[in-house]
């Protein structure tokens, strides 16, 4: 029998960490080099990438056009600083995989390619800065490029490659779609243009043929209904007609093809990188099996031992309890052999990935205190209270008679009272639940509300408090004690149970999809190329402000556009946060052509094609996506809700068609097989998130009370 | 063997065609029912019933407040017709149906209530005017519900199920939805309310709780973003963090989840409602053959003879030729025995429904005529040319430049002239077509686009005739014209295939689902309670009137709102076509408050209620319900596009599990097997519509040219 040397259980530990985080790297198999990707893992590592990356994105605050303006010099400083983190990533990155594989991958050429660009670019600009000469810092387009590109950015990539599949079925709809536009915008001139009608302004209503084509282009946003219908619609109501058929067709029909296909894509490749992913991480399992692997007997199956087992999770998970690890063990080795083969070895990366929470039940600190008082009959009554429906009820009955003073007039003296009357009760509530509940498992991991309650009702305290003694009503302080009075009345949903698989489809969408869907790094890009474009084309006054400039944003040309006159000066590209807030309005798409309007008078006619892109990739492509997540996370959520635990997993593998049974088995083993095992501890809690369901994160509870 | 007399014929056909058109009624089986109900599902009867239907809903144009004013007696005459005709129909279906099945079906209920109530309200009204006193034709709201509720409502009943059933699950979603509004509401009361800001039009923003909370809602539908925002940002750019939070959570979270409701409700019931379908069919077809079964053999199988088979189709389909016949007989009987078991059978009633179009290749009566000429080398050169790709690609050219032309301004002579050019080319085409292909080909029943071009050209010709005869430059003939030139340009989509499967799925869905979705029944009821709100609250003068009163549209209460502002004085409740359009213009949304507040401020603060109780039902849940609908069509047509019909339908049948395997088999027998059949004809065209798939309509082609 070999005897596993060190370096064989690190090679072994980093192929079932690989599996289990679905990281996808050839790295060199040399003693050296599995050391070097080790540290390459390590968490500090990648927290110091993130935090240059984000700071990276946020030099645009400080550059011009800037939020809070800094020297050249010293956000140059910071760029290189970060630009030589990136550069040592990237060569650590270098020796650890194998020379040719590094050449092969897009992700590393576009890192360094970008990193270059970015050096020269800034060669450039400080040249010309030096020399007083006007220059533009376009490389900063590329910065969320980086993020992309990063071997981290997994999910982000995925999300990019979903955009990019689903990129030639939306453009043959598009083409059709556009040519859809121009005909009726052909009809729209021949029917209106001759008629001598006036838009509300005088201005001659659909006389221009590219005028008309983009008209009926925002009408399919709908941001101008129905006011581009209404001359025509004055002269004749059967032109109401043309405008209804336009937006049935283009608004309704085209939009929602749109997200047809952006769907069907979605579903179509994610299912294939989900088979890919479990094809992946099967094959790197046996890899490890291979490194570990004895025979026991001659002849027989390879096995890994106990022993062996036991020292590869250590270094895999080495900050898991003894008692878990049993747990997995006994899962693994369930004909109790003291070796598993390789198809129960294989699980390992999977039965990692299941959290499980172990919650000791352990008497209250009272009870061991004075447990002839904690175990009388009115503290047992208390007890009893305190757990029974009514005792919720009421507390939700206090929210909602919080809320309704919350929405009265607080200067009322009364009302400003009620405020510590609502305050005591509170946190008389949480008190009366520590009394009852053991504090370890009234603040344990999963007890989110709990949390929720107790951090929110302190601050409130501790904010009210420093209020009343302040006596100055300032602003600041006020603005969080309302906040968090506000805040403290969401706690209502814990109480209804049907609201609870609802939010659960929200907070993991919440999270996840925004970042994933790329908006963000769609976001900068737009604001980066914005800003260059229309930087200080309009000015915002404030309130206080005399100046008559005011009137027109500072730009005379603005003088009675409504983009003036629906005083949208603030909306600008002055700087990165005003960009942001734009062009999330310009997401939203109402009245997106009023502020078209008001950059392309001052600028040119053809910043139009700016909006309009934004419009496209935004709108059409990646909220069609976000809604396709959404749906999807919807229906599996909602599959949990429906049926039993076990179904429902059963029924996501059907629907994801994977070959990966086991898991189900494995399911079942965990929550249905092991009573004797778990009747060590009175409550156990199980929380499984398979990981490489990708979003479609299946979080779902057993409880057992034995 | 006994002898199947001609009542058991009839009975057996009628068995037939209701499996063929999904038809479930429990008619009495008695010889004199069984003629009285081949009677009621004579084509015509239905025609008058849709037809009465049609007149009774009319009405409303007719009646006050009208677009053309009637008479009372003479709108109630006709009316009292219309109730007659649904009366007699609902005593013939009571005459058709078992007496106990009738008094159990809701729908029949319904529809006397409904016919009470009406006649008891033309009753109130008619003596109410008689004396002179204000009335209400309340009744007028139920008659889309008689549309509904008919036995010939089957697929709009299917779609009011649908929405009852995603009702609940809707309702959570709802309070949710209403719950997250509350808070940020309330949020927003305490950190806007007490900084003193004011809207653009001078008056305090944010101070009211309900206000609020409106503003809010109206937020959820884009309508006023930006500018509820703009007050709070101008203060702070970090109150734009709450409006942005907002947003994303209520306007993109929560719609998405409506639709995922909605579209998780729609796929789950549509499922079971084919399944009902196919197992209801499968019942009257055994009902079929058990009224026509003979035995052939002591103890053998009950079979159904060629003869008899024979006589119930043609009593079922007396219009079907003796070819198809027999090849469905083919296909039944595919051993060849002159008798089918029950499994055949049953088979029938999908066969029916197979589109099977035949064209017999005649030679080209040119060359029937003058054999010399049309065989000459020159013409058979001009065939070949008229064949070849590069002629499409030419007329395709000559399309893009004629719309070119269209687009440039037609006073100029040379391009008025042009017209007669690009006129003179297209008849060319026409011409050079019918030259080549047998005319009866070219125009049959599924060449929709050589139909479309022909109509198109022809109309085009004589209406640019007609205008240049009549040198008076009428508009309305000019507006034809140009209408037709328009349309023209459509053909250019034909020519590209890609865009073929896209269109498609326009097509069908355009003309069914709004109709199907109950949008028409839930219009006529607003527009009724509408009418009756705000009729003549709002006057929309002519251009051309010069009475003060049309800056305030007719009332003073509006001077100065934005509602007069913007013109919308045609945007009113005055008759029953500006409602429609008007709830149109609601349905899109945008500036749906600004309509809202003006009629809230001609009437009263609770008028919103109206408005948002249609934002709720209809883009909430009906236009989510039409998207779920178009996602479905899609998808089915998409899978039709991606790979051969086989496969397409299998996987359809898959999709939807269901037991329909046979109808799989018969496609590869039509399709595959029977050429030696087929050799008859050179050219045979097969257009399967198998219609028990509701909307999924499977639309597929294959050729044989042999």
């Amino acid at each position: 029998m070999p005897f596993c040397v060190f370096q064989d259980f690190n090679l072994a530990a980093i192929y079932v960490s690989d599996a289990q985080y679905n990281r996808n790297v050839y790295f060199d198999t040399s003693p050296q080099a599995v050391r070097l990707y080790m540290l390459y893992n390590h968490w500090a590592l990648k927290v110091l990438l993130y935090f240059f990356m984000l700071v990276n994105l946020s030099l645009a605050i400080f550059e011009d056009p800037a939020v809070y303006p800094l020297p050249i010099w010293a956000t140059m400083l910071v760029e290189i600083l970060c630009l030589l983190i990136f550069t040592i990533r990237v060569i650590h990155y270098a020796k650890v995989i194998l020379r040719d594989k590094f050449w092969k991958d897009p992700k590393n050429i576009c890192i360094i390619v970008i990193l270059t660009l970015t050096l020269v670019d800034m060669i450039i600009y400080g040249a010309l800065k030096a020399a007083n000469y006007y220059g533009v810092r376009w490389s900063r387009v590329l910065r969320p490029l980086l993020l992309v590109n990063v071997t981290e950015g997994r999910q982000l990539r995925r999300a990019f490659r979903s955009i990019r599949n689903a990129l030639p079925q939306i453009f043959y709809v598009f083409l059709l779609f556009m040519f859809s536009i121009l005909i009726f915008a052909l009809m729209a001139l021949k029917l209106l243009g001759k008629r001598g009608l006036t838009n509300i302004n005088g201005t001659p209503y659909f006389t221009s043929y590219l005028e008309i084509m983009f008209d009926l282009y925002v009408l399919v946003t709908t941001a101008n209904s129905p006011d581009v219908m209404m001359p025509a619609y004055n002269a004749n109501f059967f032109f109401a007609v043309f405008f209804i058929v336009y937006i049935l067709i283009n608004t309704y029909i085209f939009m929602s093809v749109f997200l047809a296909v952006v769907y069907n894509n979605y579903k179509k490749y994610l299912k294939e990188e989900v088979r890919q992913l479990v094809r992946a991480k099967r094959h790197k399992m046996v890899r490890a099996f291979g490194v570990l692997q004895e025979q026991r007997e001659e002849g027989g199956e390879p096995v890994v031992t106990q022993a062996s087992w036991n020292q590869l999770v250590r270094l895999v998970q080495p900050n898991l309890s003894n008692a878990h690890r049993e747990l997995l063990w006994s899962v693994s080795d369930d004909k109790n052999q003291g070796a598993i083969g390789k198809v129960a070895f294989v699980q390992l990366a999977d039965l990692l990935n299941i959290e499980i929470i172990t919650i000791k039940s352990r008497p209250h600190p009272l009870q061991s205190l004075c447990p002839s008082l904690y175990q009388s009959a009115p503290s047992k009554l208390l007890c009893q209270l305190v757990q029974h429906r009514a005792f919720v009820m009421v507390y939700d009955l206090i929210i909602l008679v919080n809320a309704v003073f919350i929405g009265l007039d607080e200067e009322n003296p009364m009302i400003a009272n009620s405020e510590w009357v609502f305050l005591a009760l509170y946190i008389l509530e949480i008190l009366l639940k520590l009394y009852v509940f053991e504090p370890r498992v009234f603040f344990s991991k999963h007890s989110f509300w709990n949390w929720f309650d107790t951090v929110i009702v302190i601050s409130a305290l501790i904010a009210t408090i420093v209020n009343s003694v302040m006596k100055s009503c300032n602003r600041q302080i006020l603005d969080i004690v309302f906040i968090l009075r506000v805040l403290r009345l969401i706690r209502v949903v814990d109480s209804i149970k049907r609201f609870n698989y609802i939010s659960y489809s929200f907070i993991y969408p919440c999270i996840k999809i925004i970042c994933i869907c790329g908006d963000p790094v769609v976001y900068y890009i737009f604001a980066m190329v914005g800003m260059e474009l229309f930087k200080g084309k309009v000015t915002f006054y404030e309130q206080s402000s005399t100046d008559p400039a005011k009137a027109y944003c500072g730009n005379p040309l603005l003088n009675g556009t409504d983009f003036a006159k629906l005083n949208y000066c603030k909306n600008n590209f002055n700087d990165v946060v005003s960009s942001f807030i734009l062009l999330v309005e310009l997401t939203v798409v109402n009245q997106w052509h009023d502020i078209l309007y008001g950059f392309a008078t001052v600028t040119h006619i053809s910043a139009r094609i700016f909006f309009v892109l934004f419009h496209v990739i935004v709108v059409i492509v990646i909220l069609n996506i976000f809604v396709a997540f959404v749906l999807e996370a919807f229906f599996v959520e909602y599959s949990v809700d429906k049926s039993d635990l076990q179904t429902s997993l059963e029924r996501k593998i059907e629907e994801l068609e994977l070959a990966v049974a086991q898991y189900v088995t494995l399911q079942r083993v965990v929550c249905g097989g092991h009573i004797e095992w778990l009747a060590q501890d009175l409550t156990l809690n199980f929380k499984i998130t398979s990981q490489h369901f990708l979003l479609l994160c299946v979080i779902a509870n057993c409880y057992y009370i034995l």
